[in-house]
């Protein structure tokens, strides 16, 4: 199997950071986003999005979304778990993994594509061409405000985002949350005990700390 | 276990129609959505967006993402297997049904909650207002025609949206076409020919025959 990649991206990251913490090294092939190498390259032919992180499979199978990439590593390679040891933990990291995509970086990328200069008739990922809509600009910012409130609350007794145990649920919070930071210029509120007491626990895991000074 | 929901509206409609291909009977409780009993339901007090299907598990677990109750489902009861019954499969179809919601659902989501009058200041499932923004409302449109294409084209070679079987895919795609036709009134283009052989293999089924009539 083979990953077309782009490790800057927040997609991608995802699942590199599920990689770091798997210790799994997979064959990698870079696709320069920035210069639109995706929209032409031969590799990604098969997906009419163009989008990466892609992963072939040997038989030739596309997954194109992070969720599903993850979770054919995880099954290739079980441990150590990152979605999940029984029916209840599983359920609960699918649940706060959609949660947070949904809130979090859904929200984050509205924000970002609908008004930097550099994403104009960009504002989704794929090959058409999507105009900015800034109004959408604004809404992504006050949902991704609202999202770290919930999710503060969330985090209120419980050490990671979907319960005691780290989980792919905190590898798509912190993609949110240091891509906020660096493409808005919105960091974590400083009265927000929870989510900045999570944030120093995740950050400090080896596996976290090895990828990011990689970057 | 219980589950809060409104089969009407199409998150729910996703978890019902999983329910009826499963033959599985659960206790609920109707929300009714229209009557805003769900601002003010104290069953849903443990969820920030108050928002249905929530399934409550018997250790008080709320599950609030359809495709988390989905996946609860599945290994409450493994058959019939909607989710895959090998690596590959359950790879494809976790892409296939992320894949169709997000270009989708979604879409459909944005040009129905960003357009009617029903819907002001509900642009977002949730308790919070947020404002309609007609711009959305028409990217949606566009989306969901791109979505249309793009699906059919999948579909080209095989008989559902994963692959060979029927899955929780076919079920996100058929709540995503049946609402786009009832809420935004965008039927399946006629030329379309593998969404439309699709569609019709789909609605022949004992279980959707069932749980339609039952609508």
């Amino acid at each position: 199997m083979k990953l077309y990649t782009f490790p800057a991206a927040p997609s991608p990251r995802r699942v590199h950071l599920f990689l770091a913490e798997k210790g799994l090294d997979l064959e990698q092939q870079i696709i320069d986003l920035r210069s639109g190498e995706h929209l032409v390259s031969e590799h990604l032919a098969g997906h009419p999005q163009r989008t990466v992180p892609t992963l072939e499979l040997d038989d030739g199978t596309l997954l194109t979304e992070s969720v599903a990439i993850c979770r054919y590593l995880e099954e290739r390679q079980p441990e150590p778990a990152l979605l999940g040891t029984n029916p209840v933990e599983r359920a609960r990291i699918t649940d706060a993994d959609h949660w947070i995509e949904m809130h979090g970086l859904l929200a984050v990328m509205d924000a970002f594509r609908n008004h930097v200069r550099g994403m104009k008739d960009r504002a989704l990922p794929g090959t058409r061409p999507v105009a900015q809509i800034p109004e959408l600009a604004k809404r992504g910012l006050q949902r991704y405000h609202w999202f770290l409130d919930d999710f503060n609350q969330r985090l209120d007794g419980q050490a990671y985002a979907a319960g005691d145990r780290f989980s792919v649920a905190d590898i798509t919070a912190l993609v949110t949350v240091d891509f906020a930071h660096s493409a808005i210029k919105i960091g974590l509120p400083e009265d927000a005990q929870a989510i900045n007491q999570w944030y120093q626990r995740v950050c400090k895991r080896p596996a976290i700390l090895k990828a990011n000074s990689a970057d």
